[in-house]
């Protein structure tokens, strides 16, 4: 009875966690893990870029590949340096069409780089630039409040996590399982990790 | 055998969900609502603090309250102002114990400001300086490299996930729950929470 | 002699806003300083926008105006809410063309804000959208590379100061001036900014 | 009449400015660009730091140095790594006395770095610390409420650029003069900034 909508959102966040992975394609995986791989041995740099939560998640992202070693960024930090020819971005944006995360996309691929779409629409704006999309399911906002209205209309289940925390939170996870698989590839052990980490916070 | 390590780290994450909430101290968490209820009614600031990956996490929450109606801000971002008498510090740190989050506590309590202490460790500093701690499990990251080589002198077993990625990953749905949790309470839907969300980028 | 450089790029420095000080139109300086003052009364928000270095100073600004008791934000910060109708868009690019500042003063046109341009090009896209530019001198970048090979084949004098310099230290200046100015005419003392001014950091 | 206080701040800062500047010690600007370029030649890290204003235009510093092909970061964003033996913080507080900068000077200390402190307290703690001390003039903000209030109690001037505006201000210049200065000797031209410039914002 206590607190029986936090328990409820819980168990609905576990249940999106396990559905949503089960439904995931393997092999954008192994091509996701294979161009961070790449990018690491050639030097390049690879910089993150998304709005709002799913930026927040980017980040934590672009932090656990400075750990390992990678040459990593966030779009719109002090010290991010221009992007070039062969360098890497990845776009996080649930819906696919979070307007500045489009934008960049494109200046990307303008300037030679190649861009991959964390995204849960593969047919979104941001997927249609894309060189590699990772569909990475959640219900992710819905895209436009006209869409919201129509829904309420039809009496469409209000669902209980609310805007993109689905994506947001599937997406966190696979970052971080990316993170532990790469370790095992490159042989890194959480020492290294550690000796890369902020030691002066 | 592809992408074992990618899975066995899915899995890893999702035990270590169902444990760390099982274990969960159900008391914490209303109180923990209580106060944030209460800061919302008195028109007080909820002011979050985080370094690293947990102070990501901590925007996340700090985003979702202002979608909420709260009077969120998060410390050392531009507009972030004093904090006074009846505010409400959270500050999250998985061990506890770091440095900048403790300072920071000890600071807001000076200005008579209460501190919420969003940590896997009952007993650190952070913990004692706190008006109310709420546990949210999660190895958290070693606390110092000596420990860190007499884990490993002593042949215990490598985590599969790095440092402090459980504590992160548990305190992010944790604090997705509570939204859930504060929605249901004050009555908020989706849709109000979409007329507060961002809406330039 | 020594530090030739370092003395010569203080007194161009010096120059560039003693000159540029002098053309500043003054009407427009006093619609910005009402346009504030309006939003102050109505308890509308503030919010700046602004990439790379402009970004900075804008930020400065912004938290200036939070100490006077500003509603201010900055577009990209964890807790900037939904821009409304009535609202205040302060864009700060000195090109005027910056693709990102450009982007978010349309959407803030969209949704019935009012967009302020700083910038020291009064016919840039960014202008256009604007409802009042206000012009602050500088060099600015030279908006693209083309421009600039051009300038070099002919032969132009390389300014001493490089990117956008002269208009980031002038824009700071104009910043800090319309603070003076707002404290006086709201009777705001010091000790009033230092009441709001972030305390636990 | 019109606008009287702006004016008159602008001259003041201009004031604040060649005053400032007269009163500098070349030898600390010497040392401070020698260990600048040392760093840069040895391939070590340049980390700045600062609170509010000041570390904003710590920020602003960083970039260009990054422009310049330095290895530079800033504490407390997402990518910044361990500060390791030989590696350089910049610490900027006008005061010397801010709480989170002196923490972090200590804490680099600790590492084997070396400490920069860019304050007008030649005596404050942060200077204590530091291994090289270059004072930019300014008023600085009071550093504290009884201090503040004593001078309120004995009738002195209430200056007209409130609190660190005169450090800021004087701080951003003398960056820039240096970034000019470190040009000249790398035989760095604008267009090498320009390729370095961050190209998808």
């Amino acid at each position: 009875m206590v607190l029986n909508r936090f328990w409820a959102a819980i168990q609905e966040i576990l249940t999106s966690i396990e559905k949503g992975f089960s439904s995931m394609e393997i092999g954008q995986v192994e091509r996701f893990i294979e161009k961070l791989l790449e990018s690491r041995d050639n030097m390049k740099k690879v910089v993150v870029v998304g709005a709002g939560r799913a930026g927040l998640v980017g980040k934590a992202f672009a932090m656990r590949l400075m750990h390992l070693g990678f040459n990593s960024y966030v779009v719109g930090e002090t010290i991010t340096p221009a992007l070039k020819n062969g360098d890497l971005l990845i776009a996080v944006s649930g819906s696919g069409s979070t307007k500045i995360v489009v934008e960049t996309a494109k200046a990307a691929k303008n300037v030679g780089a190649q861009v991959i779409a964390i995204t849960s629409y593969p047919d979104s704006q941001l997927a249609q630039v894309a060189d590699l999309v990772v569909r990475v399911p959640g219900r992710t906002k819905v895209s436009s409040k006209e869409d919201y209205f129509t829904r309420q209309i039809l009496g469409l289940h209000e669902p209980l996590l609310p805007l993109g925390t689905q994506f947001e939170t599937n997406c966190m996870i696979f970052f971080d399982a990316v993170i532990v698989e790469l370790m095992g590839r490159l042989g890194i052990t959480e020492r290294e990790l550690m000796e890369r980490h902020a030691n002066i916070e």
